[in-house]
């Protein structure tokens, strides 16, 4: 019995990737530099936010009682005494029954009031105001603890602090913030057929496109990349470049080619220095995906197909490095389609089907997944779980968009 | 008449913003660092890819006639004269009738060959190779120009890099990428009640919120944000930051407040050194909303409220950015939903519902547009068209996703 044959199923091997994640190592950052960065820490809000009552309107400062039953024929009447500046830190002005107070928009709610009366649903005649509709306790302010209260949980650890997160930070004063250090992915590349970018291939030899993919990948979602370069296909100069890599990175994706005798390599030189966990996977494209752990450090083989390895990123290596991110919410985007021709799929894989969306039809990109253009000429992918035998034109579908 | 009061609506101002919107500026960057940049010139392959025939399994090259007829009860009986290595610049191997060649996924198909024949359809018994499964021409062969023919393009002007592209980038051998230029996009806060996210706000005062949420917007959309501060509500500081701010920016957003005051201010600087295109949108959240140009450089004021602010950041100020890129695919992304609630809307206004999306419901999320809490409880929008009343429980909705 081959000691490396152990294929499992998807959620298996998204299992034991997560099993194996080093946790998040926390680090304080300024936050003008934290939109994209995942939360090591709840937020707390320090304060009241905004801290005051402001008016969310153009309008009058009122006591809501005062314009009880007003309208355009009988409109409350009431003395306007002054008008409140924007900013303004000491305002003496305060609304007693039967006046009012000019206030702008942002501005304070001057002492007294509990309402203001937009400008629209007013008259003025010198100093007096005509109010033509009533308002409500509470109307067309926002109270000082509406937004946040002091102590309340302004935004969780574990989420991704999006632009607005950005203006809500701000709100509350914070200037540092506690994020997930970025996890630094070591990509090798193996493969006597590769050659560097910058090189011409001569017969028989490819350029490395794996690896750019792989590295710009891994940095959208926040992580960053180190390239080891393209190592041949002997035990010798593999070793030495996972020992180079093993003490700088927090996990390895070994790049390799697609053939037997590649992954019974890549699988050996885990195994010799630490162990295999998984070694094929039921999903296609992607069989040929092997799971390691080296001295704690994960250690993934991926498909050599450039299709085969961009699903196993999307599938299994991301929830790995969404848990070293701390990320709590993780899914994939999708939006829903509708399937634009069948898809015949085989029983007992999952099967990730690249798709062109063109006006919510799904049109699969049937293509062998040696091909990069398949990824070029697709802008997402459908799912077909392991029991399926196919889907029919005109289903629904949800696709993952990329 | 107020030579200021020029309210448009959504499509008016979207193609205001667009017409008035500098083209892209080229550079050249090493293309491990074009990945999330738009292309500012159509890439071309040099050469076919992958540039020789390729086996994209583990099999045996043959010649297809060889296997007509070939099964299990009738084997195709055919003699293994050697073995391809993965990227061997000279192969001295060739098939022939008779003959076949082993090769490995990602070898070279030798010469004579025509196809291959997986190993798992194959039984071997000394140097003979029984094949049990007839194969077409071409069958499990990526031929040299299958990827791409040289003098494809590959990847179209006004696209933004994705990992996958950075992929196809690096097998084309581009080293160098033209892109479009970052817009230095400039924002000044103006507000009396505004103080710096460092301070502790006094009576009356806020943290500047709005300008670092914007400032992560546009970061995150590929401009090169530029905070020039909090100017107070006077005509002369004002005066002073814009004059700052215009030579050394590609377009200016002022984020004021939302006071009609705070308006005609903004409207009135504008008009004093270039005009005022639009005043005012038929847009809820996002009325008061300024399009102006000073000596060719747009210039936009943004309403206060923070999620107007970000309505018209996604509608209004996203087109504009766009086409400084030059950006041909600009899609917000939208996932469809069932509607939880009822929403009634106002008629004559284009609406942007704020939503929370829970297992495909969209539940609004009612509140004050001058709440920042709004923003970070939703994580989408539905856009309820001008000449709309309402959408009903139930229904199907498109929600752009945030």
């Amino acid at each position: 019995m081959n000691r490396f044959l152990q294929v499992v199923d998807v959620s298996d091997a998204v299992g034991t990737a997560i099993r194996i994640a080093p946790g998040p190592v926390p680090e304080e950052i300024p936050a003008d530099q934290a939109p994209g960065r995942v939360l090591c820490a709840d937020v707390i809000a320090g304060e009241d936010i905004p801290g005051f009552d402001r008016s969310i309107v153009d309008g009058f400062a009122v006591r809501a009682n005062d314009t009880a039953g007003a309208g355009d024929a009988a409109p409350a009447l009431l003395r306007n005494t002054g008008r409140v500046s924007m900013g303004d830190p000491e305002s003496p002005l305060s609304v007693t029954n039967g006046t009012c107070v000019y206030v702008p928009t942002g501005g304070v709610l001057p002492a007294g009031a509990d309402a203001v009366v937009m400008t629209e649903q007013t008259d003025t005649a010198g100093d007096m105001v005509l109010v033509k509709r009533p308002v409500a306790h509470g109307e067309n302010v926002l109270m000082h603890d509406e937004d946040y209260r002091r102590g309340a949980v302004i935004l969780p650890a574990g989420r991704r602090i999006s632009p607005q997160d950005a203006g809500v930070l701000a709100a509350s004063g914070r200037t540092m913030v506690t994020v997930a250090k970025k996890p630094v992915i070591g990509i090798i590349s193996t493969g006597n057929e590769l050659v560097p970018v910058s090189a011409t291939p001569g017969p028989g030899q490819v350029r490395d496109a794996n690896a750019p993919m792989i590295a710009a990948w891994l940095q959208e979602f926040g992580c960053i990349p180190r390239l080891y370069g393209i190592v041949r296909d002997e035990r010798s100069s593999f070793e030495q470049a996972l020992a180079k890599a093993l003490p700088e990175c927090d996990a390895i994706l070994l790049s390799g080619g697609s053939s037997k005798d590649d992954r019974d390599m890549t699988a050996g030189i885990i195994a010799g220095s630490g162990e295999v966990l998984v070694h094929g996977i039921t999903i296609a494209p992607g069989k040929p995906t092997i799971i390691g752990r080296i001295k704690n450090i994960p250690v993934f083989g991926l498909p050599g197909h450039p299709a085969s390895a961009y699903v196993v990123l999307l599938v299994v290596v991301r929830p790995l490095v969404a848990r070293m991110l701390g990320k709590t919410e993780t899914p994939l985007v999708t939006t829903r389609a509708t399937l634009g021709t069948n898809i015949p799929s085989q029983k007992g894989r999952e099967e990730y089907v690249r798709v062109r969306l063109e006006n919510g039809i799904a049109h699969p990109v049937f293509g062998k997944s040696g091909l990069l253009n398949t990824l070029v000429l697709s802008n997402g992918l459908i799912r077909i779980p392991a029991g399926c035998e196919g889907l029919e034109q005109g289903s629904t579908v949800d696709v993952i968009l990329w």
